[in-house]
């Protein structure tokens, strides 16, 4: 059987087929990379209209990257989709708050959502890179710190999926003045998450 | 901020709402489990034509979790994905192979993908249970060790997703006689495929 086995190879390759499917449109360089990953992830062409980037918001997610930085993530899942080898060179980690024992405890106690309690424990060490691919409650609680001045995130990716709450969590976090880049509507999930922060990453580590 | 916060009930809700959009399908009861729980993951009707479940492979599936089994998989997210809980209460386990050491090593020293590698290991190992969400390689060298009799395979879900070779990787998988699920076309992904193991389990276990 004769197939493509290179790695590296078949990427390019997609990613050339990927940018002749797409057709026209309007982003730019580093917002094309973050789009074309994300079809990679999904092969779904419809990220294209789904994914909103603000502006300035790559420029803040970089530089807190080049800095060094702990990433928040809702799910383990998005924790694994994330290139370990990219973060240890940009001397960042990533964190499933939400798998946390003390997190789980803490839920329990305030009988709040385990998403809501990783929030509030993230916010509490200092960390302003989040990720969220899965739990709306999370992104309401990160809204509600927020404007209570209790939490100063520098940057979010805000890619809940699902059919309940999950389009209405992405539409609140959106009305904060703040670095920002979701997927509209029902779509996202860890692993569209995942490889927005890999998308980024990828700006500046040579693979 | 007023929102659904219990994660069972937004679920319920999700699948009720799955189902009212779905319209018509000749779906059986347990096909149909696995179809809304795939659209749960990823907000993605296109899935109720996409999934291809061969007669007799659910109750495979069902047979090696009854009685405990190992399942591999090729990606940490799918591992990730795949409910522990559940898997315990089947006294099964599952196991990224791609991830281990020795098949790293055995990769390099071979010439080949880790993807080809593992496999390679897990059945060398006994592993019956196959759950594919990454790479097309590795699905072709599950199909020539099962051509060659040095493979069992008893359940396999092919999920490749990609621009090159995943297609092709599952209609090759497909012309075995095995007891199989797979994505066709372009789509699929660790999540579809840990979701699919998550509809199985739950057929079985009480959550």
């Amino acid at each position: 059987m004769d197939y493509m086995k290179d790695p590296m190879g078949i990427e390019k390759r997609s990613f050339e087929i990927i940018e002749s499917e797409m057709g026209e449109h309007n982003f730019s360089k580093s917002e094309l990379s973050i789009v074309k990953r994300v079809i990679h992830t999904t092969a779904d062409f419809e990220y294209m209209k789904l994914l909103y980037i603000r502006e300035g918001a790559i420029e803040s997610a970089l530089q807190l990257l080049k800095e060094g930085t702990t990433i928040y993530t809702d799910t383990n899942m998005a924790l694994s989709g994330i290139n370990k080898a990219a973060l240890k060179t940009l001397n960042s980690k990533v964190q499933c708050f939400v798998a946390r024992e003390d997190v789980a405890k803490e839920a329990k106690e305030k009988g709040i959502t385990r998403s809501m309690a990783a929030v509030e424990k993230a916010v509490e060490e200092g960390v302003d890179f989040f990720v969220f691919g899965n739990a709306p409650t999370a992104l309401y609680k990160l809204k509600e710190l927020t404007l209570k001045g209790m939490a100063k995130p520098k940057f979010i990716i805000g890619a809940p999926i699902g059919f309940v709450g999950a389009a209405e969590s992405k539409e609140e976090i959106e009305k904060l003045d703040l670095p920002l880049i979701t997927i509209r509507g029902r779509k996202g999930g860890s692993s569209v998450a995942a490889s927005i922060v890999n998308a980024l990453m990828y700006m500046l580590v040579k693979r």
